[in-house]
């Protein structure tokens, strides 16, 4: 995620870091190569093309801009809600660690160790979303045991939900928590459970393919066909034109691919190692211990 | 559903599958015939249209273009309401596995009986929403005596949620869990419950015909009033132009008209056999069994 | 509400079951009977209109454009909202009988009573929304001596909610449920008098009547000031554009109507008698009852 | 608010009842002023204006509808969630009533006594909402000390909820109902606030000035450009034209400024006095009294 | 927070107090001063833009209306979602001043403690927001230890949290309230966490970068292709044209930015000051104290 103050307006018209337009380049490119033969044709009169209006590429426009709307809003929605997801992670680790303290006592051993296997719980979550292995930091939560077993399944992270509802049923059957305090400490990591299915759901359900298709083949022919409009009325200017229009309407395409797919590390994408850091610290000082520094944003990104 | 990785642009511009162009084909080369036709008359003069001016098509797109995005919206909604709907079957299931390991203990045999039950749930309501017998899958989970008797109600998925709430009742009898042991696995019960009802909303309550009507009559006049407007100004291109202007139309209606009914197994519908296979995972490895893997993508598409 | 395979594309365009067509019908012709005047005024040159251009139009679409989207979306969200507290209905009917069972045993008879109660209260429910006499029904379920204790009643409905409180609170001072198990029960109970609260908000408070007047002004406005702009350019074709035009304004206005009050018996409303069967076979196959067939469509509607 | 039938379609049109007309009459009739002083400058040609054309007034209208139909979501959006928070009252008190029988009995004393303490609520909150004094009504539910009591606290509906909230303690510590009970009870209480708070969060919160500054500042620079763009092509129809598009301008710009303020008297403004009559039913019902009759429309409108 | 009731229509066009104007003047006049340059090019014939038209103007609005649209909704979604948190801190502090009184009594000590350091909460989240030093309000409510303690935490407001967590503790373990009690009491704790989590994500979590680049980069280029479709039309009004174009599109665009943040000091931002002493007078009333006055608009603001 690019976290930065807004730069002065001419620094805001040439900044790369965290734009799409490298994404999109090949593609301005082309277009406008396009254009630029085609304006070349109507110049030395090789093609005739003065019949064509610019009433087709208006029709298109339609369709065009419902689908490049609608996109760009599911997307966002999805991006949106995965953040809301994550922020909501923050305070069911941070209500366990006080409902657990009111209920069993600040140094109730099993309190530390929930809280550990929720935080594990996080990192796993994290690597399985991002496809990576994450094994160097559960080692700081989990023994050597515990990560193989957890190594051994096809759900990691849901695994080590299941240890703390074993933890907790193993303090329910010895007395304390009674089966109200255990509705509670239960809450919490339905919750929990609730955050992993949500961002599962967000990383493995892409927006309908046809979608995909359909803006991009509009936004193609929308594109190609726009220098036969043009050519007429901006002669020579018209590579530039549709390279400007091709600019918007691919990079509204492109950022929205972007913000569907939240969990990556690309600069969009939302920074899951600082959340994470987030829980360890709201973890640490309700255990009482040194907390752990905020990831630090580098070169205008939180990872 | 369609899983795969973004093709490059070209193959975007002619991949079929997950396409809705074969679905509209048809109306697309008559409405172009039509357009065809209509040049030709124009060309040798059997017909006068020269005094027709663009006007019309404009106003008809103001409302065609709100029927469309509110129609395209209202769909996608449907559809996503619908993932929302299993994702949080997802983690009911493991919730209910979870809190009843706290509360019985992991190896009481009553969970594995319960969870069995839960798993026939999600695939006889899987067969319910999909028109489909489901009766070989539901005997791994069910007695043979069980199966009739689901079988002989109206509504299966619900009577094997109720007798989930039996057997919670017997527990319940026997002195464990206690009441509010029981409220919280009734909880996730009641879910079930919940996104049984609301996949049958969806189901079985299209959008209001009405809308089906109206945007496909608007439609229609739309694209065949479309190259009176045109002929005049791009000659032969119309035939082409209508058509471009035609799949955008019909394929946005097509596609709205296939989100709607999540269901099936179209392309563009819902994995819900693989998400079937998730709760069994779940299941599997909270039981501690050995978890079947999981559904493969085969030709792009899981189903 | 409509029920129907999506017809062929020639029997969309020719049919009225569930069109909204022959009540605009009036005001189409009524317009288009206005153009055909003035074109003829036009033509002969009773009028001089030559002056006038398009420009009043595009201007007063733009504010109609937001207007019609405005309310059409609020007139469905209200038609959606309505159909979603009615699928909410099935399920704690369902989880009423499901969390009964458990608590109080399959065959205990405040179960049966207090689902019987239920029923009579969904029917009575519908009774009211519709301005329906439905005491024939309620026969089935109350007893003489209920019923009319309910029929002197301002809102019989909620009188039969506060029967089932009462019911559950002499059940819970003879010691079974428990206050939990009490919590339990009433959860439900309480959700469907907020269901009734949601449907009587829905019923009798329509958008602001406000709403209704300026969008009826301006599509009138619209409409008449139509041909003006259009007889200079289509000449003889006016009355025939102007009619499409109003038909797509008129449409989609009479259709926002009609689902803004979605609990009558017209075409486009929602079948609440149907819904009523599915809570009756609800809650006989959780007694253990024979269960009615559900209502069938006629003639494509379901009622 | 405004409850009748819909009026035929010429009543539609000249009705003036709950309609905006009389607030915007002074701005349509200004700028049509100015439209008829710029056309007959023109006319005579003590101005030449021929050089404008009508694009930058389309450049306008693209901001300018974007505002008109954000403010116009937002202030409605405030109407309805008023409205639903009214709506929510209902059944908080309904279901408190009942809730209160099961666990209490009928005839408990203290039920009685809550119910009337929840109903000066609703009268109070009415009032710090409209900005009104309502002690008249207040002493029909409160004794002179009470009554007092609230009168002299900054925010006297809470107050009338943190006595319901001493009621229960002393019903609790006298040993019925139970904590659990007490919860049950509780939760309606707890709603009640809530309910509270997001009135005064939706009185005391107007939409950002700077939106009122916008919309208002761009539609008039709109409406007073729009002369100089339509005195070329429409002459002396230039006033009406002006008229007419202001007309939709302002209307919704007056609309939407009403709908943001639900709590007053004005013709679309929510009507608190009739549902805290539905209240006053409710609770007489429940309690076995003779239940007051429902205010009447009077000249179209509830107050 | 401005506060004032609606000025006349002459105000609203000339008042600066809460507009943006301010912010956006430079960028309004380097691009009007461009334009007149532009224009004076034309004029002298010291450039031939004559074969200029609207229509890239025209496609680029597409976006442009597209990017300004979400965006302004993005934004203002996030304002209201703050409000709405803070408005939800109301209910749940005044709902644990009457929970505890129904449950604890209302002069038991702790209950003045707990609602003690749940005011030091909010205006320690309040300076976190807004990242303000709040000591000298903090040792209104906290021992001078405690306030050290706090000061020494990375996350001090949830530390607040904890220490009320730990509170309930003490008195869970000494038997009152029961651990249903706990359970209510520990609800609202839980959700003023949730509130401060869900702040801390709309402070830190900005829209995506990319859209600031993709709207910024977009009105910049609209803006300044402006004047080479206008010259030609409207000649020397094309820099007073421009000017108010770029009001529009600068001054949507600096809003939207302005409520993506909604907890700072500027004239659009939240009154957090005037919210936290409402927090002050409910904990005030509901203890039996002399309540505080609320915070006075001071220039037509709200802090």
């Amino acid at each position: 995620m690019i976290v930065r103050d807004r730069p002065n307006a001419f620094a805001l018209l040439i900044t790369l870091r965290g734009s799409i337009v490298l994404d999109i380049l090949p593609h301005m490119l082309l277009v406008a190569l396009f254009a630029a033969g085609l304006t070349a044709a109507h110049h030395y009169g090789w093609l005739d093309i003065s019949s064509l209006t610019v009433l087709p590429i208006t029709l298109l426009g339609l369709v065009l801009s419902i689908l490049l709307s609608f996109r760009n809003n599911a997307s966002y929605e999805r991006w949106w809600e995965a953040r809301k997801q994550w922020g909501q992670m923050v305070y069911e680790i941070r209500s366990l660690a006080r409902a657990s303290a009111s209920l069993l006592g600040d140094g109730h051993p099993a309190r530390r160790r929930i809280l550990s296997l929720v935080l594990a719980h996080a990192h796993a979550l994290r690597g399985q979303l991002r496809g990576e292995d994450v094994s160097d930091t559960l080692t700081t939560w989990l023994s050597k045991q515990e990560l193989q077993h957890v190594q051994g399944l096809r759900n990691g992270a849901e695994g080590l939900l299941q240890q703390v509802g074993g933890e907790l049923g193993v303090l329910y059957r010895e007395g304390a928590p009674d089966s109200v305090g255990l509705q509670m400490l239960n809450h919490h990591v339905t919750a929990l459970s609730g955050i992993q299915a949500a961002c599962e759901r967000i990383a493995h359900t892409p927006l309908p393919f046809a979608y995909t298709l359909l803006v991009h083949r509009t936004a193609y022919i929308y594109c190609y066909l726009l220098p036969f409009a043009l050519v007429g009325a901006v002669g020579w200017a018209t590579p530039v034109c549709v390279a400007v229009v091709a600019y918007t309407f691919f990079g509204l395409d492109c950022l929205a691919e972007h913000l569907e797919t939240p969990f990556g590390r690309d600069a969009n994408d939302l920074p899951l190692d600082s959340l994470c850091r987030i829980h360890e610290i709201s973890v640490a000082e309700a255990l009482g211990d040194i907390a752990p520094p905020p990831l630090q944003v580098v070169n205008h990104q939180l990872m």
